[in-house]
């Protein structure tokens, strides 16, 4: 290990609006060793989305950012090379939150616990970080559990190409339901409509979104699976009927600035429409994984449900990576190969 | 019934901002007569709520206002003085709306049926046009259907000295809850906290609502029922505890004004707290206000609830009590009484 160095991000300074590498700085030490009871992970991929953006601060909704000059968090998976833990032996494949850095050392327990990796019969073992992972459980939980959808339904996804918004609209399309998904380019709403099989795509960043739902959801909005909000939450709260559920799970459009979030001024038809607004926490279902993986991996393996990676290569690439989600530029669970 | 006239109020002109009396125009017509199949009906007492500000026009949720020259619409009892109705007879005492005008005629059928109105034992009849109306059924559904109380749990009311909120506060202390009320004055408060056995009441004219939650919440809060929309929304929301519902009620913060309404920038905290935002139509719960009725009457005889009436004498008085209500200058359910 000793002639081998570390590269690690940290924080170098807070952004004033957008993100951008410069926020980062890149830094080498030398590979740590694991004391007793530790091991050492090499990364192989980390996965880059939205909500990292809140450890350089926002709009005063989500704990402080991270200190000036600390490791850049980040979770992924890697494989253990040296271990004095009795748990974990070298070779082991591990996930965790292990920071922006090639190499870390974890005593298994903190943050949170080093989970071992299997793959999925031959999916491939980074499915594990989306579709397989807390990505999958977030759609499947987020929609059957609050989203309650019926057959016929309507079901609104945003960012709808994204790990979560695309594992959400195949599973409403199984479920019987009509479903729209609203998505950053021509090339993502091309994907929901032609390989997803989704009724119908708005492209946020080329139509007025208010407009287009009125054009896609004439009978109105039964579910709504909220990626983004902003203002995209309030034009879809703007057309629920009566009884919606409105499912938060994220709100990609706030992450970016400092200064307080947009709130829903729509959020009073709730009231008029008998509707729901709920929000959860997805590691409070982890007892429920193993059956929801298992029900995500037979319907991958009959061709139900599929899913998109973008790739970029290298400890390097990890702000572009960043600045790329949030731009909403990226294709599908947004990786990046450190194993290069 | 010739010889009388019929004083009624119309709407003049849209408030910039806020009402005055001025935005009403007070006319008189003779007093109508009834169609075959219709009803004359001499009103006696009118609700005044805030949610009435709405028919001059707000911030685009809630509808279009009502053309100018209308009658200005307003819910209430009076009695029967002519019929040409099978099911009326003279005598009779109604509720309905009927508008802001001293005699109303309808075929009991439009815009919503005429109901007869039977007093409670000995509560006053105006009792059923709050505790014993929408207003207590309302406090009763909001709280347990969606509030869903448990011992122990800490409750926050806003507008808790009004109509619907004071009759939370006490079922609220009944179920076992702390409660703490949020009012606008000195004298609601004392009210709140003598009276009705609130644990903490906040008087938000005078204190910060953020700061003042922070010391009479120390444990969070589980249950908040929200009357006010606004920034006291978002300071509740700051200090939801995990699996919190929020009840939405009423917005009155927002009701004045052409402006967009407030939306809560809080709102994502439903995420990190794995809660719930709902709201309700009270008259979609109808079939059960016999038995909820049945329940607050054996309360208020039992001398565990109580509650206030706030009354203005006269047809002439109907918008003064509009812009009363408005202000938070009225101490409990504010009603115009026309039977001078």
């Amino acid at each position: 290990m000793s002639n081998e160095s570390n590269a690690y991000w940290t924080v170098r300074s807070y952004p004033d609006g957008e993100i951008s590498a410069a926020n980062f700085e890149l830094l080498a030490a030398p590979v740590p060793e694991p004391g007793q009871g530790e091991v050492l992970v090499k990364t192989t991929h980390l996965v880059v989305s939205p909500p990292l953006r809140m450890a350089l601060g926002t709009g005063g909704i989500a704990g402080k950012p991270l200190p000036l000059g600390s490791l850049m968090r980040g979770s992924g998976q890697g494989r253990v090379v040296a271990s004095k833990h009795a748990d974990f032996k070298e070779g082991d494949l591990v996930a965790g939150p292990f920071g922006w850095q090639q190499y870390a050392v974890t005593d298994g327990k903190q943050p949170i616990p080093l989970q071992k990796v299997k793959p999925f019969g031959d999916l491939p073992v980074t499915a594990n970080l989306h579709v397989m992972g807390s990505g999958g459980a977030t759609a499947f939980i987020g929609l059957f559990d609050y989203g309650k959808p019926s057959a016929g339904d309507t079901v609104v996804v945003s960012a709808a190409a994204g790990n979560v918004g695309s594992i959400v609209c195949q599973l409403a399309k199984l479920a019987g339901c009509r479903v729209v998904g609203i998505a950053g380019s021509e090339e993502k709403c091309r994907w929901l409509t032609g390989s997803l099989g989704v009724d119908g795509a708005i492209n946020y960043k080329s139509e007025k979104v208010s407009d287009a739902l009125g054009r896609h959801c004439p009978d109105g909005v039964d579910v709504y699976f909220d990626n983004v909000g902003g203002k995209t939450l309030d034009a879809v709260l703007d057309r629920i009927n009566f009884g919606a559920r409105v499912v938060l799970c994220g709100a990609t459009s706030q992450y970016e600035g400092d200064s307080q979030w947009y709130g829903p001024s729509k959020y009073f038809n709730l009231v008029y429409k008998q509707a729901t607004m709920q929000g959860f926490y997805i590691f409070n279902f982890q007892s429920r994984f193993p059956q929801i993986f298992a029900r995500l991996q037979a319907l991958i393996e009959e061709g139900k449900l599929t899913y998109a990676e973008d790739q970029m290569q290298g400890v390097g690439s990890l702000p572009d990576a960043l600045v790329k989600v949030l731009s909403g530029a990226n294709f599908g669970t947004q990786l990046v190969n450190l194993d290069v």
